[in-house]
Formats: structure tokens, sequence, C-alpha cells
């Protein structure tokens, strides 16, 4: 580690549909922006090295891996398989201590694994959670958690996704208590599955959490509340049924605006206004989804990441460290364990 | 009934929003457009009989029922209790072959529950489900059940939801070889939570259905299959997701229309080619929700439906009637159970 330099961030420089380029000018842009924070780019040195043009920053530097994670492999296979995949490699400097933080874009079922298998969970913590930002109507965005990595939860599941969800807002987005919902097919308490039923009860019974009842998929994009909790199978059609109403409405109102000459002078008056409607649609702006209940900090960006949505997850990987993340998540742990049994 | 009239549908005159009024008026329509259908209209004497103006057309009648059940009410209880509520009574009329269809657009919990305690299930029908149209990208909708009768569903579920939804859509919307679909969070096989990987060996498994495999929620609206078979959690989840998100972007776009004048007069240009979308957005559109598996037809309509709601929830529940939809179920069914075991 470079001297004076007290945190420092593992990227892999492979993953993700624009990798290595955006990943490199992502990190090169975070580097410009925190220069107390070290970055190390994971990767192909054949490739990677190139886009430095020999002048990377101090708080730069590379890591040669010569194996990558391909977006279609089977993950657990791929993980145990590949030593020295730049995936894996990032993961194995987070548990040595060697980097405080890793990011990646590429294949999430292998950065699951690679979270679980080598850089390991924190003791308690039966399985951890993608938390992933949901845009809301009034920009601020909902933290969802589990959206898809498990489709199976049990009702301990959710309060553990309630827990570190909570504390994640808390910790990296400032919140000073976040309203923690579950995902439901009605407001009222004892509706829904028999799982959301007993999540309910676990999450009433929660003191280290705000939490303030059922929420219903319609009313999360007007940020019923901060954190929302909900089996990943839910979740999963949940944010699917978001995009897929987004892409047929925004596809009519497209032809609408494309019919004749008319409607195309008034698309074009309309476009300004319609700008902050698009931006709210636009996944990358939230930057990364933190792999929850690690004992590190592990962020996954997402698949078609640019520059900027690279540096937006290095932003949250950063925040999560700074303000002790992990310990919190093991403190509230520990402690509920030795009060609550 | 009378005489030369083949078919007899009873209409909970005070079930819904609207009620008794929309009510009548949808049943009048009908009764104008089929003639060689009676219709029965069931409610309080007092307040059905002004609407129709001591006018009502021959196969238009009104049979007094003392009770109503409110939207709010607890449905097993309401049914146990009030005997000659609309509803009760209407259902008893199909029970009892003085009626062959019934519709209600009241509290859909107390209709699943007449369904089960009044009229009963098919022999075999482990659970019935409500199938709802949800509107898609080329105005012809996809027939989804479960969408939250039920929160709760086991694999067998699934499987005769696709067999009767097919059915439906063969019997009563005239398609020949309806696709299929199971609501999944991938679309390859093996995907998803336990119970979607054995619902699909299940839908694998049924020669009577044409299963084209796992759909995406994201897919559903550009109508990836004809039947979309889910568990009432997750596919109340989906479809309350499409309301918000629908309800999101048209509120947004709406306000970049309403932001000044040029932007209005931009939104005048717009309106006729956005109409469209708005139909398309217009759960009534698509008329009732048919209670499948039970031993009579039994239709829902939507709580807000106006006269064109119910004419259309009346069309399908004609349609079904006239196709011999229940017929076509128990066949199904006990030629499965004589065959297959």
């Amino acid at each position: 580690m470079e001297e004076g330099i007290g945190l420092r961030i593992a990227i892999d420089a492979m993953g993700g549909d624009l990798a290595p380029e955006e990943a490199v000018k992502g990190a090169l842009e975070a580097a410009a922006e925190w220069p107390d924070t070290s970055f190390v780019l994971v990767g192909d040195e054949g490739r990677v090295k190139p886009l430095l043009n020999g002048q990377a920053p101090p708080n730069v530097e590379l890591r040669h891996a010569s194996e990558t994670i391909g977006a279609d492999e089977e993950p657990v296979r791929a993980v145990r398989r590949k030593k020295d995949a730049s995936m894996v490699v990032a993961a194995r400097m987070v548990k040595e201590g060697e980097a405080d933080a890793m990011l990646s874009a590429g294949n999430t079922g292998a950065l699951m694994t690679a979270g679980l298998l080598v850089v390991g969970r924190i003791p308690g913590v039966d399985r951890p959670a993608l938390a992933q930002t949901i845009p809301s109507a009034d920009d601020v965005g909902v933290l969802a958690l589990d959206l898809g990595a498990n489709a199976d939860a049990r009702p301990e599941h959710l309060h553990m996704y309630a827990v570190m969800g909570s504390l994640y807002r808390q910790l990296v987005h400032g919140m000073e208590r976040p309203r923690v919902g579950l995902l439901n097919i009605g407001t009222e308490e004892g509706k829904g599955s028999e799982l959301a039923k007993e999540a309910f009860a676990l999450l009433s019974g929660e003191a280290g959490i705000r939490f303030t009842g059922n929420v219903e998929a319609r009313d999360v994009l007007q940020r019923a509340c901060d954190v929302l909790v909900c089996d990943g199978f839910s979740g999963n059609v949940m944010l699917k049924a978001f995009e897929g109403a987004a892409a047929l409405i925004m596809g009519e109102v497209k032809q609408a605006f494309t019919k004749n000459v008319l409607t195309k002078l008034a698309a074009a008056v309309m476009m300004p206004g319609l700008r902050g409607l698009r931006r709210k649609m636009d996944y990358k702006e939230y930057g990364g989804a933190p792999l929850l209940g690690l004992s590190g900090v592990v962020v996954k960006c997402h698949g078609s990441s640019d520059a900027r949505a690279f540096r937006n997850g290095i932003r949250q990987a950063r925040d999560a460290v700074r303000h002790g993340l992990i310990r919190a998540i093991a403190d509230h742990i520990s402690g509920k364990e030795g009060s609550g049994g």
C-alpha cells in the first residue's frame, strides 16, 4: 500500500460489457476525485496497461490476472476453477486485507460466489444479499433486497436483509432513520404468503430498525419506504415488471412522437421536460449494488456500466469502508445474539 | 325461464363502486345485444327497480335480495352470514341451475368464497383461480392466473391453472393453440424458486397444453405467452408493479406536457397519438375475470366497472357457457385422472 494512503479499492477491470475501457476510465476519474484512496486495477496486463497510456496517477496500480470469467459461465464452477480470474483475484485481495473493498461489473452469480467462497460471510449471516437501488419518483431511490440473487428465502433471511439494508442506508447514504418496508400484496398486517406473514412478525419485533409495515409494488416507485425487503423471486419479478412497463410506455410515446411532422415538432418542444424521466429510468445513475453480509465490502456494478457508473460504484464502496459498514453489521448481529439468543 | 331463451345470466346488481346504476345499464345493453340470453338483476328492489324505468325488456328480470356484501367485509364471514346478499343469491342461482352463469363487481374475496362455498368446485380441482387479462402491447392481452386470490401455491395448483387457462383461451377467446408460459426470474429451464422448478416439470409433462417455457415479467406486456401461470403472490406483485410504473411515467409525461404554453400546444398535437396508450392501460376494456375451477361460470368484474365493463364481462360469461367451458375442464380432469392416475 502506498504511504499515507488509507483506503484501497480493488477493481475487476475485466468485468462488464464495456470492460476494460470503461472500468479503467472510471477508476482514473475516481483516483482524481479521491486522492486519499488508492485503486488497484485487476486484469489482463496486455489489455489494461495500454489504457493507462503510461501516465497512471500515483494512486492507481495494475495487478495482472491471467483469466476472466465470462457473463455466461456457471458461477460456482468458474470461481472454483479460475483461481487467477480478475474477479477472484480482487476478492482474494479483500479477504487477505490487501484491499478494503472490491468492485465488479462481471457475472453476478460469479461475484456472489466469489463473495461467499473467497471473501466469506460475516459470522451469523446465513445468507448475503445483493442490495439494488430502484429509481423513485423523487430521485432518492429505494434500496431493495433481495432482487433475485436467491430465488427462495426464509423469514430469517428477510429479517437479516432488513437489518443490513437499514444499516447501509444509514451509514453509506446518510439517512437517519430509514423506513423499512416489506414487499407484500396488501398493506394491512396479516396479508400475504406464509413467508410474508412470518417475516412481518420478525420485522415488527426488531428494535434495531424502523419497520413501517407492508408495501405494495405499485407504491415502491413513490418511495413508500427507504429499504424494501423481499424474497428474490418476487423482488425480481417486480423489478422486471417495472422495466417491462417502462419499455412498453416509452415505446408508445416514441411512436406517437414520430407520427408526422407536427408530432415531431411537438417532440422537440417536449424533450427537455422528458429528460428527467429518462434519467429516472437510468439505473446507471445509482451506481453499484452492495453485496451485504460478507466480511468485506463487495460492490456489483451493472453489466453495462460506463465510466460514470463505475465511479458511482466506487463512491459507494468507499463510503461503506469509511463508515465502517462491515463492523456495524457484525456488531448488530453479535449484539443481538448476545442479548436475544 | 322465458320460453325460447336458452341462456340465463345472473348479475349481482349491488356489487362494485358504481352499482347498481352501471350494473343495470350494462345488463340492459347486453339484453339488447343478445336477445337469446336472459338476464336476472339480483339486488335491492327499491334501488334497482327505479333504474329500469318500468320498461325492462322481456329478457331482463329483477330478483330481490335484501342484503349486500360491502367491499371491506371479511369474505368468509360475510358469505356465511348473509344468505340473502345479492352476490350469494346469484351464486345460489348458478348452483341450483336457475342461471347458467353469474357476474359480480363486488368484494373479490367474498366472490371467491361464494364460488367455493355456494357454487362449489369441479371435482378434482383443488383450488379455483381468478384469471385476469393483462393488457399487452398488441391489444390482445395475456390471461394470467393466479394474480393474488391465493398468496401461496403448490406446483399442482400451477399445473391446474395452466390447464384451465388454456381451455379458457381456446373456448372463450377462440385461440387455437394458446402458448402457456410460467412466470419466472429467468427464461432457461432450471431457473427460479423450488415452486417454479417443480411447476416447470409438471407443465412440461402436460400433453393437453402448449407449454412454451418460462416467461420473465418484462416480456409479459409484449405477450410472450397467451396464458401466464404464476403463484398469486408474485403474480400480484407483477400486476401492481405494472400499475406503479405506468402511474409514475404517465404522471411525469403529464407534468412535462403542462410545463408552459409551448408544451401545452405540443400536448394538444400529441393527444390523438397517445389515446391508444391510454386505452391499453384501461383494464376495463378487457371485461371480466373468470373464476376458473368452479362447477359453474362465475365472472368477476373490476370494482370500478362501468356499463361497458359489465357488458364485456357478460360477453365473457356468455361465451364460456355457450362453448361448454365447465364441461371441458371437468372432462380434461376426469380424462386425465382415468389415464394418468
